[in-house]
Parts: structure tokens; sequence; C-alpha cells
């Protein structure tokens, strides 16, 4: 029984958007360690007898437990072999997959990654907003709301006063102070939107501008996981065209087509 | 029969790296219509009796066989029904995908999206280079090197500026004028990795630093698609540990194993 980890992207939240490659390393598996944002669906790929253990992180706890995950891993792969660590989205979007590569390496063990289909970029898309989209943006910047302390990253300003669409994760909690950055760079009418739960049944996106969206968001409407696009790219979207009615609007339901992302719940 | 597009991101080369959803879809398809980079292995799981059709783009006529792509699709969608369109990446990172849905949904085309893992994030990661790293990189910057004018964007003087790990894809011939922005930001130390057909047997990596990196690629050493990434995180690919001692070094071999990627090939 050799110790071995392999880092799995689970994709952005439908279980159908996992790769082959993953889903191959979850039968493979002799443990797999989840995260809340991995579709627990997967799982179901698993042979019956493969132990499987939920490592969620708890608010306000991050520190110490993702000392415990890491120590979780290296314990798991001596006793078990195989272990599968299925990451939401792609493991080295903002999830901490370096520091458990070292850690797993600093004790000899053979480490493998699969990437996963990125919400960063998944998510506006199957909500018909592209990141990229000739003539319209030429690039975007990824960045989390949530750094290590706990402030807004400075390249929020820079971002604001950028070209680039402007995604944003873990951010949901700083929109007033990302709004008022992008407003002090002259974009208050810029479209933004925030996807919740992407991917999934639970699916809503909400609509507005940076001048009105951070008012528009309460924990009734809007939780996290929640994906924030600031850019021209969110006009394309169809559910857009029906927003400007009367904006913001939430859309919701989960749906890969696009011809049918513009019903209206409210 | 009722004409339909799926868009469908293949992922970065290896044919394991499409999604599920992907797959389904060219099982359900009609007729397949791929891309240059997209791997043709993904045309086999498709019905025998599945046309396929090639439309990668002869350098120099972007323009018109884009349009020329874009007749074909709806062509194809009103003569044989469900058209997959076969996308390498994802369909939406310069992918030009927004133009196709555009000219389908011009005719009343249903269209549907399949994400895809986009090279930009994995192709870095296979070899070890995440794009974030807690503590390392909070951001990372996509950026294109073949705008729609053929002109270098404005946004790489500043991504130079930023503290995001830059990404370009199509960069390689602008990579002089890439890297002497870089330098007059003041980041001629900084590491660079140009990864040539990544997730492919044919992958190969060059690293070197912004001041050198340019004077080293030669038709010889690496050709297009290569991914260039520039940052901090370059340093944390187990084979920039070999480099230092003689870089810069080009790696060859396709592998998804972190662990093996350090191996020379001169």
């Amino acid at each position: 029984m050799k110790p071995k980890l392999t880092l799995v992207g689970a994709g952005p939240g439908d279980a159908e958007l996992i790769t082959l490659k993953g889903l191959k390393a979850l039968k493979a598996a002799d443990v797999i360690l989840y995260d809340a944002l991995a579709n627990a669906a997967l799982l179901d790929f698993a042979p019956l007898t493969t132990p499987t253990v939920y490592v969620g992180k708890r608010a306000g706890k991050h520190g110490s437990t993702q000392n415990e995950i890491n120590r979780l891993i290296v314990e798991s792969a001596f006793r078990y072999g195989h272990v599968v660590r299925l990451k939401g989205g792609d493991p080295f979007v903002f999830g901490r997959a370096q520091e458990e590569l070292d850690y797993a390496r600093s004790f000899g063990i053979e480490c493998n990654v699969v990437p996963g289909v990125s919400s960063c970029i998944a998510v506006p898309e199957l909500r018909g907003i592209p990141v990229t989209s000739r003539g319209v943006s030429e690039s975007f910047w990824v960045l989390t709301g949530t750094t290590k302390d706990h402030q807004l990253s400075p390249d929020v300003a820079r971002a604001a006063e950028s070209n680039a669409t402007v995604v944003i994760l873990m951010g949901l909690r700083k929109l007033p102070e990302i709004t008022a950055l992008f407003t002090a760079a002259g974009k208050a009418a810029v479209p933004v939107a925030i996807i919740q739960d992407g991917s999934t049944p639970r699916e809503k996106m909400l609509l507005g501008t940076v001048a009105d969206i951070a008012g528009q968001v309460t924990e009734e409407v809007l939780r996290s996981p929640a994906v924030i696009v600031i850019g021209e790219v969110v006009r394309l979207s169809p559910a857009w065209v029906v927003a400007k009615l009367s904006e913001p609007q939430i859309y919701a339901g989960a749906r890969s087509r696009i011809s049918g992302i513009s019903q209206k719940i409210r």
C-alpha cells in the first residue's frame, strides 16, 4: 500500500462538470476527503466500500482547520493508500491546494493533480456572461474578497481602473468596499452580476450596476458561495435585456441552457 | 429534426480533461465541428455515423474564417439537427464563442453551453505552478497577446504593475514587447514559465525570468499554442528548483504527476 494523494477539481457544482480524469481518480480512491463546495453526489462514483470524509471548513476557524485537513490527508495516505482530495471548482483557484501539496510532499507522499472547471469562468458562462468577448473585453482578472489578512487586496483598486472583466470570489461580504472602489474609478454605471450556487438547482443571479447592487444584497436575497462579475460583458447575458425594464432582478434555477435563462422569479 | 447548437469546452489537450457533460453532448451529436486546439481523439466518443468537420483557422485569415465557421454552424444545424461545436479549453476564454452563439441565435437556433477546463489555469497547474497560492499570489489576470486590432492590450502594462499572476494566451509572438513592459515596471527578476502544448505528449516548458526569457525563445525551442505565466508562483514549480542551477531550461513530456515534472531534456 503506497501512500498517494490526488487533488481533484470537482467543478463548479453540477456533478456532470467533473472531468473524466477526475471520475477515474474517484473510482480508484482508497479514501475521499471532500469539501463543502464539491458536489457530494460525486461520491456515488466511488466504490461503495471507499470511506468518504467531509472536511468543510467552519467559518472563522480557517487557520486551524486547514492544518487539520493537511494532517488528515497525510494520516489517511499512510492508513488507506490513495487519498483523493475532492475540491470545489479548480483546486488551485483560491483552493489552498498548494499548502496541501507542500505538506503531503514533506512526508514523501506522491502527489498528482487533476484540474477542474473553475467557477470563475464557468458560472458566469452558464448564465450567458462570457468572461471575454472580442470587442467587449479582451482580458479577465480573478480576485478574492477574502485574503490571508482579511483585507481587500490593493489589486481590487487597480482592477477597477483596468479594462478587464473583474471576477471576485468570496467577496460578498466586501461588496460595499468593492463597489466603492469601482465608483471612485468612474465605473458607477458598469453592470454587475452576482451568481449564488452557480450551476446547481439553488442557483440565483442578481443583476445591477456598481452604483446600486450593494444596496440590494441582503442575507435573504443572496448568500455565499457567490461569484461577482463586474464588466460590460454582463450586458451580453440574455437576462440583462429583461432586467433593464426594472432592475435589479433575481433569476433562479440551474440551467446550462443559455436560451432559457431569462425566467424571472421576482 | 430541431436545429440546436451545443458549445463544448474540450479542455486543454489531454482528452480525459473533458467533462462528463461534454462527453454526453458528443454522444448525442448529429454533427461535430471541431477546432485545431480540441483533441481529435475526443471524436471517438461520438457514434461512428456522426459526421465530423475540422474547422481550424488558417493563420492570417481569422476574419473571414470566423464568418465561415458561423455560417457552417447554422447550415449544419438546419441540415443535421444537433451541432456540437467542440472548442479547445473553455469556449469563452478568447474562444470567440460569443460570436458563434449570437449568430446561431439570430437564426432562432436553441443554444447550450458546456464549460471546459481552461488552459489558462490547468496548464500551469499541471506543471506545478498554481495561479493563486496563499501568501504568494492572491489574484490572477488572464490576457491575450492577439487582440482584435493585433495590438498588445494597454492592460498588459497595468498587469505588469499589479501583484497578480499574469497569464497570457496567444502571446508568444509579442513576448519581447510583453517582457519590455514588465521590465519597465521593475519586474526584470520575476520568473516566467512558457508552456507549449500543455497536458499533451508534445508538452514543453521553458523557464526563465522577465529579463532573459525572450532571448531564449526561437521557433526551434517553442511554438504556439503556448501559455505564458509571469509571477512569483512560477518558483513553486518543482522544475524551478532544478532550473535555478543553469536556467533557462526546457522540460518536456506530458504528465499530470506533479512529482515527476523535474525531468530535464536539455
